[in-house]
């Protein structure tokens, strides 16, 4: 296991926690290959460390310090890949950072599909993971049991939200227990843009992707009637018919507003005894596609949480679970971990192809791909890019990349696959659960406040302090890691919370009653 | 006035509609110099007309016929303006559409400042219009009494939508019968955008215009801590000093999501006795700030509602008031209209700016600038993109263009001034109103659902039979001009109303609810 990538090393910390108060300060080893540790506390110069290191200068929290010394123009490496080169000599127990490394120009050798290994199923003895759900028609699984009230455009997002609210308040509800709510989601697009194109097809593939959902019971679609993104057009394209799960209407057909909402809530109300008549039912984790975000990240993010999250993701996938990495403007620069696990060469090319869209698209939009460390994520103790990059890919695992899928479209594959999507977390999110994600795990180092309907979000923090400070928004304290949890422990941890929180029990942002706001299509073209 | 523009030009429908029936079908005249009328009525093949002409084929309602012998490449005028060129021969009353018109480069003179005028302030005898508005301590009139609470970021959508439902709910605003409300305004961006140039400086412009808007009585800004648009950067670039007006917080420093509401309540609750200490007072019409929108056009836009509404424009500017025409992409070819009535050369240059700058933003975004009529304007009788513009145009009337704002800016002229925003109408209403607007008329022909907070907007239909199906929504019909109703007389209506629904009157969108998912700010650059 020496060259396995960080997430299935042992994190070793040392001392041991319980020792603390009375030890040297602790470092953290991520991989065996690495030249670097990083110090989980501050280091003061001449302090004695783990590895028989001694610091040469005051090294401080979250910042590396060399384990070895390394030569002027030799890699350094943390999470057992390489994050840039040595500038200068470097000795053993020297302060790493932007002073003494510098990036350049390598071959990042994408050599594909060279990680790739057949899924190995389950261990000897383990017994197969199962959850609670709703199994629906179309044999997929859901999570939740919610009706949404979905709009075409802005223009019809108001009355959207006025047959929701009629809904709940007129307490019809009360009769339907098995249902979880009546849910509008807005958007502030739908017209003012191209009728053609990726720009129309992306917000036609997040609607049905959703309208779809298993986590949905029924759907109701509102429309104006004139806006670029026709109703008609999305059920021909993607032959759809009427009937008990979906239903659409225009303001404009049915008379204006105060109509459209009577229509609305008379529709729904049409919809509640099929959408009551569910029970959940025990279904093999395989059931599970799981949505990966980080948000809010902090110098912690890439050696708890993340990582943490990859090994319930390694767990997730023995069990024929799938999971969805994405984000590509913040895994740039390790591209090259993911084309080394595709399953082939054609699945690896996919996310180089992802690369280069996003690098003239950022080009064409006068950006840039702009994931170099910011001046905080300086001072946390991340240098280049690379290492960034390497932290966020971390909540990936080590699993085979199995597809690579466009901004909400269908997942239709089993194990660990990637989606292209923005960094922007509620645009990532939107896009993952209408690829069908039916339960998401967001990693925050600064806490982040998202929450997500139809489909539970659990909220894992990366330092302990995040989590004393925001409990209530908090499912999971990953910064427990650094006390000398093992990552393997935490990742168990994560997957049973999943298994849990898939089978019904609320998580911290569904009780705090998010969900509604966080739906926000990617809007990639121009407004005009 | 035989060469002023269309909206002062006597509409003559011959003949009147109290013969409607006995009488041959009806034809409308927009101006002097047109070499075409439009059919009202659909006119069979041999009908005899208005100025002795006879059809000399079917044509059908909203299209074109020629008022006189048109020569082959001998241009069409309509509403006064060239609006495209005679293909081959065209005989006194023929059908005049695509099939015999073709467009040409042809140089469209700017002319400069060359119909500027000096505003002829009231005719004699006519008394000062004047309204009931909140005088603000800046000395701006608010036609509303809000308090605002907005959001940074989606990231804390929920929270600020949260804290205006609790607010709400108390039952605490029984006592402050001043107040009209506590509305939440979410959007979906602040973060995974630029954090320098236009594409923050519109956020910021949008976000302060809001802030300090004199619709506002107290302003609440919600953030979530670690976003793109940081609320310290914009109380930096502002100079905003936190008071009673103005409160922010942010989610993270708070302690999470429960404890951010409760100290957004909190904070809320300070606000309410100073928002509910206003009185309304007789104010003059020159304090009005009029938000012009078209949106979910048709065929009779450029005929009804869009001419009545340049009519009140032209009033409202005697009057000392401000009125605000936008959608660079929907006056794309009517730019020499503008250019010609602009106060100077170097005003008018902007215009032209503009159209150059969307010219090549719509080329970088893969998009262009489509405002060519679409196969449904084409039907009803749209020949060309100049004539389309031209009908957007006419919505601003005839007064010297005195000034050329960008998104969200602060206006700071008074009478007639233009904003550069996209066409699709929430994102363009959004900039008007940051800009100051403190009401908005909005004309439309296939019938808008939009409505608006916290400035009041009124809703013109363009024909009966819209109007007659959404009168719920709608609050004025324009549709009228076609049963003989002055332009002149329309806009008069218009301008009345304007006062009323400025002085406290509800508008059809108002009484609706409409406004809390109308607030939709420019997102000029890519999600990142
Ligand atoms: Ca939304
Ligand atoms: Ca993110
Ligand atoms: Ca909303
Ligand atoms: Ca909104
Ligand atoms: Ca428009």
């Amino acid at each position: 296991m020496t060259t396995a990538p960080m997430t299935t090393a042992p994190i070793t910390t040392a001392p041991m926690s319980a020792a603390r108060l009375t030890t040297p300060p602790r470092t953290l080893r991520l991989n065996q290959a690495d030249n670097v540790l990083i110090a989980v506390d501050s280091l003061p110069a001449g302090t004695a460390l783990a590895e028989g290191l001694v610091a040469l200068r005051h090294v401080q929290k979250g910042h590396k310090i060399a384990a070895a010394p390394i030569g002027s123009g030799e890699a350094i490496r943390k999470f057992g890949q390489i994050i840039g080169f040595a500038g200068v000599d470097i000795a053993a127990g020297d302060w790493v950072h932007e002073h003494n490394v510098r990036m350049q120009e390598f071959a990042r050798d994408y050599a594909f599909a060279s990680e790739a290994k057949p899924e190995s199923g389950l261990l000897p003895g383990e017994a197969p993971a199962t959850f609670e759900g709703f199994r629906r028609a179309d044999g997929r699984v859901g999570t939740r049991n919610y009706i949404g009230i979905l709009s075409s455009v802005n223009c019809s997002a108001t009355v959207a939200e006025f047959i929701a609210d009629a809904v709940t308040r007129s307490g019809m509800l009360d009769a339907y227990p098995n249902i979880d709510g009546v849910v509008a989601f807005t958007h502030g697009t739908g017209c003012g843009m191209g009728a053609k194109g990726e720009e129309f097809d992306i917000l036609a593939r997040t609607q049905w992707g959703y309208a779809s959902h298993p986590n949905f019971a029924a759907v109701l679609l509102v429309g104006l009637g004139c806006e670029v993104f026709q109703i008609g057009r999305l059920k021909k394209e993607y032959g759809i018919v009427e009937g008990p799960h979906f239903q659409s209407l225009t303001i404009q057909e049915t008379g204006g507003t105060r109509k459209s909402i009577e229509a609305g809530v008379a529709k729904i109300r049409e919809m509640l005894p099929a959408a009551n008549a569910v029970h959940r039912e025990t279904v093999p984790a395989s059931e599970l596609v799981l949505a990966l975000q980080c948000g809010g990240s902090d110098g912690y993010s890439g050696l708890t949480a993340n990582p943490a999250l990859g090994a319930a993701v390694d767990l997730l996938v023995r069990h024929g679970g799938t999971a969805i990495l994405s984000e590509t403007p913040e895994i740039f620069g390790a591209e090259h971990l993911l084309t080394r696990r595709a399953e082939s060469e054609a699945v690896g090319r996919k996310i180089v192809d992802l690369i280069d869209w996003w690098t003239d698209y950022a080009a064409r939009s006068g950006g840039e791909l702009n994931n170099n460390p910011s001046p905080g994520n300086k001072a946390g103790g991340l240098t280049t890019i690379l290492e960034k990059s390497l932290g966020a890919v971390a909540k990936g695992g080590t699993s085979t990349l199995r597809g690579v899928y466009r901004y909400a479209e269908r997942i239709d594959r089993h194990g660990f696959v990637y989606m292209d999507t923005p960094g922007y977390d509620p645009v990532a999110a939107t896009g993952q659960v209408a690829g069908g994600a039916n339960v998401l795990c967001f990693t925050t180092g600064r806490g982040s406040a998202y929450g997500c309907k139809p489909t539970p979000s659990i909220k894992l923090a990366t330092n302990s302090d995040l989590f004393a400070r925001m409990e209530e928004d908090m499912d999971i304290n990953c910064g427990d890691v650094l006390d000398g949890v093992s990552i393997e422990e935490k990742g168990r941890e994560i997957f049973q919370m999943v298994l849990d929180i898939a089978s019904g029990r609320r998580s911290k942002s569904e009780l705090l009653g998010y969900g509604r706001n966080e739906f926000v299509p990617w809007q990639i073209g121009a407004v005009m």
